[in-house]
């Protein structure tokens, strides 16, 4: 091919983790949000909207010593050489907002949002670079009880979204009982920093690599079943030991094994991880009671998770629902007391079949800090994240979002080319009766492609007039799910008769909006 | 200050030309876009949504010669030093989207979105870089009817927000019209492509500077009331006056004239100026039709406008709702045929309380080379966008958008900071019943910041129980409203009494449900 017959033609294409969508999903997220919205709203929040884009220095994203915004963000400079970045989160634009509006705002301040945000990083299969969260917060209360309520909230959203009670649970930790164990085993300080980080990285793993994975992360290492290794926390025995029983002593369940289910446990294999058998949260925060008595943070956070579970209590009595778990450690940086994950708890299969927990769909907690990064005085605030695509996928595989395809307009077809003004006048009538038509408006010649089009629509019906019809005063209407229907039918020749009449049918063109209202009705 | 009191805080601040949006702005919003949305749905289009992030190329805003991205967007480079950028309109995108999936989508195809878009520009009073679109799309229907359908939904979209029929005009003009004009008075070819643009602006200014101040556009320049001068196309007499007659020709009623009102048409000033009285869409194309009757192009594009004033007789036989007109341009440089302008034609007071016509909320048009620069064959397509906040200040203004506060959340008062769980209880039978209710979540030692926090939150009552009230089972309803409007009585004793009696009642725990929805059907 010569330069000249492809004259720099563009390849159509969108970037590396970007993705459209289309009139099914969008519907989908519609309703999912629509339902979400809806109860907010009954807990008193109300919405609030920020820019996609702000100030680099707003979002906390330059790293320490250098010019150039942290990576993870997309950023770019304004024409007075000032950095701007597109919002990674809705948390951060909005600490800007309270503290911006902070006279103004009733507080406590409940508010609510859903929106893009961007991550300028790797994209992987469900990993996107562009995706939509739904936020709540209440900033200015330090209560426990905005807490609960937050816990509360995303269960009655993911129940009110058509998942039932059982098959999902916030799980509630709180950062100074973490911060107490590492203090009371001697990890405080910045010298420790690092430590700290592996130590939370190794706790985390809990549910998908069982104790014994992670009793080997906070020690030397562990090695995969892929054969790679990863450098472990390097902690004493001691020091392992004490978080293992601290995480058996607050899980709801026997500690879990991973499938190698090796035994490193000692000092005679760890009695705690036996004993512990099913506690409700005010047993599961007693037994994590008897662990580091003396230590002031750690007791702090435990009672606040007691006051979230005596909260929690009266929405969720068995309290199943939120789960108070020493496990869960969420990634970012800026919690400073309760955090909460929503999981759902059923299985379902994965790329190769294979039966995989459906696992995190949201989660948030306390950020007493953020705000004060603008203000003279601290400002505590809570919330909670939803992953929009991410529970929109499961609510898709549970066959909660009304996957069927939704029925197309009526397609007024075009017989001859010289009446499209009579053609039009025929679908403004339908049209002002409520009824979803439009004009065939591809090129009219030939009549099966118009069929065609109006079955890739999914049309109910069309509408013909050629010239016999007009003579008469008549239009024909085509009821295509009926002719989809006999097109099967053939033995009982009475009856495809009388469906083939039904199928097809001529009314005066006054009786038009009449006849495709009867059609309309035979596929309700 | 030293800087140990101050350490390091950051401003709380957006860039400039952006906007946080409030809870009575994004309601409107919402309530707006479906509206429209069910207007497009009924005339058969179906949503798609593309991302905010495309390649800068697939959005045509490389300047020939430039390595780096036009001014207007905001661009960044990827880690593999490709060029991104912030979508500017919605139109782009779309041509990237049907072309990626052009085999895959039904033909003709209607789609409509509304998203954000980003302008790198200067930002002003009303103007923001980042706003919303809310477009419609129809490609691969060469026809007219395709255009004059764009025009009729618009319309009707308008008429379902609120603007009845005479407060609005779709004006319609033909941009092979505008080139047939060019060709005829010696303006074709690349050597006068800046003389045409200069004509075009000239055009484009008939309805603010009537048709002498296009006159002197046209010729030497023109100096405005601030004594700012403007070049002019430098055009030869003959040639403006041909323009000036053919704006006239196809002028909905008599030739308009600035304020300074002087007349330098000459040729015997020009009687077609006086002749062109009231025509409807077929008159003034017929009008037209006299003017360059040998030049192609400018025929082909008035046969347009003829064929789309005939198929919008139906929808609007009068002719006063989509208006042929000469003088509409629209900005953009892809538009290749039909080009529309939705208008609001009522007057509004501008800041300085001087009535204005409130002017443009969208527009549109046909661009059938936009999707060609994807693909070996050309693809016919045509649309219109609607500037959503601009349309939502226009219907703000006439009060379309139910401007009234919001009732807020029913609020249960702490009085006992220990029972904080028993407040939870009742908020949460509250909302099982689906009452919007919320637990005072502030410091609850002053309780009257309770009440004034809950008349804030425009809170319809609250709910109280103190020790006293424990003890005896019961709870108090303090109906806020109703104890506004006795704050103003005082005469008639018995009706304050009465009154008084119905603002704060108690009620046995068992019946707060019952009790706050009688509250709440008071206020209905």
């Amino acid at each position: 091919m010569s330069a000249k017959q492809k004259p720099n033609r563009i390849k159509p294409r969108l970037p590396r983790g970007f993705a459209d969508r289309g009139a099914a999903e969008i519907a989908a997220t519609r309703r999912m949000t629509e339902t979400i919205r809806a109860v907010y709203e009954r807990y008193g929040f109300e919405p609030v909207e920020t820019p996609a884009i702000e100030f680099t220095e707003a979002l906390g994203k330059f790293l320490p010593d250098q010019d150039r915004p942290n990576e993870g963000v997309f950023s770019f400079q304004d024409d007075d050489e000032q950095w701007l970045s597109l919002r990674y989160d809705l948390t951060a634009p909005l600490a800007r907002y309270v503290a911006e509006n902070f006279d103004a705002l009733p507080k406590p301040y409940r508010s609510y949002r859903a929106g893009y945000v961007f991550r300028n990083e790797k994209p992987g299969p469900g990993r996107f670079r562009q995706f939509m969260q739904f936020d709540a917060d209440t900033v200015g209360s330090a209560s426990p009880a905005a807490d609960a309520e937050m816990c509360m909230m995303a269960a009655d959203a993911l129940e009110a979204l058509g998942i039932p009670r059982g098959s999902y649970v916030i799980k509630v930790n709180n950062r100074k009982v973490l911060d107490g164990v590492m203090e009371s085993i001697g990890l405080a300080g910045n010298e420790n920093a690092g430590k700290r980080l592996a130590v939370l990285r190794a706790i985390d793993k809990y549910d998908r690599l069982g104790v014994d994975g992670v009793q080997a992360l906070l020690g030397e290492g562990r090695k995969d079943e892929s054969g790679d290794y990863t450098q472990g926390a390097k902690l004493t025995e001691d020091q392992t030991l004490a978080i293992v029983e601290f995480i058996f002593s607050g899980a709801n369940s026997q500690g879990q094994f991973s499938k190698q289910g090796s035994l490193p446990l000692t000092r005679s294999t760890l009695p705690s991880a036996f004993s512990v058998r099913k506690f409700d949260n005010a047993g599961r925060v007693k037994n994590l009671r008897t662990l580091f008595p003396k230590n002031a943070t750690y007791n702090e956070g435990l009672d606040e998770l007691q006051a979230i579970a005596a909260i929690a209590a009266n929405f969720d009595p068995e309290g199943t629902v939120i789960s108070v778990d020493p496990s869960v450690i969420r990634g970012l940086e800026y919690y400073t007391g309760p955090v909460y994950e929503a999981e759902l708890t059923f299985e379902i299969k994965d790329d190769k079949g294979r039966p995989v927990r459906f696992g995190s769909v949201g989660g948030g907690g306390r950020y007493d800090g953020l705000i004060g990064r603008f203000r003279a005085e601290p400002v505590p605030a809570t919330g909670f994240s939803i992953g929009v695509s991410r529970l929109q996928s499961a609510l898709t595989a549970l066959g909660k979002l009304g996957a069927e395809k939704e029925t197309g307009p009526v397609v007024v077809t075009v017989f001859d080319r010289e009446r499209i003004a009579d053609y039009q006048r025929m679908v403004t009538a339908l049209r002002n009766a409520g009824i979803r038509a439009e004009l065939y408006l591809g090129n009219p010649k030939n009549f099966g492609n118009q069929l065609k089009y109006a079955d890739r629509r999914n049309s109910p019906c069309v509408v013909i007039q050629g010239g016999d019809e007009k003579a008469r005063g008549e239009v024909q209407i085509k009821d295509l799910i009926l002719g989809a229907e006999i097109a099967g039918l053939s033995t009982e020749r009475d009856d495809y008769l009388r469906k083939q009449a039904e199928a097809q049918f001529a009314v005066p063109e006054a009786d038009l909006v009449r006849a495709v209202r009867e059609v309309l009705s035979r596929h309700r």
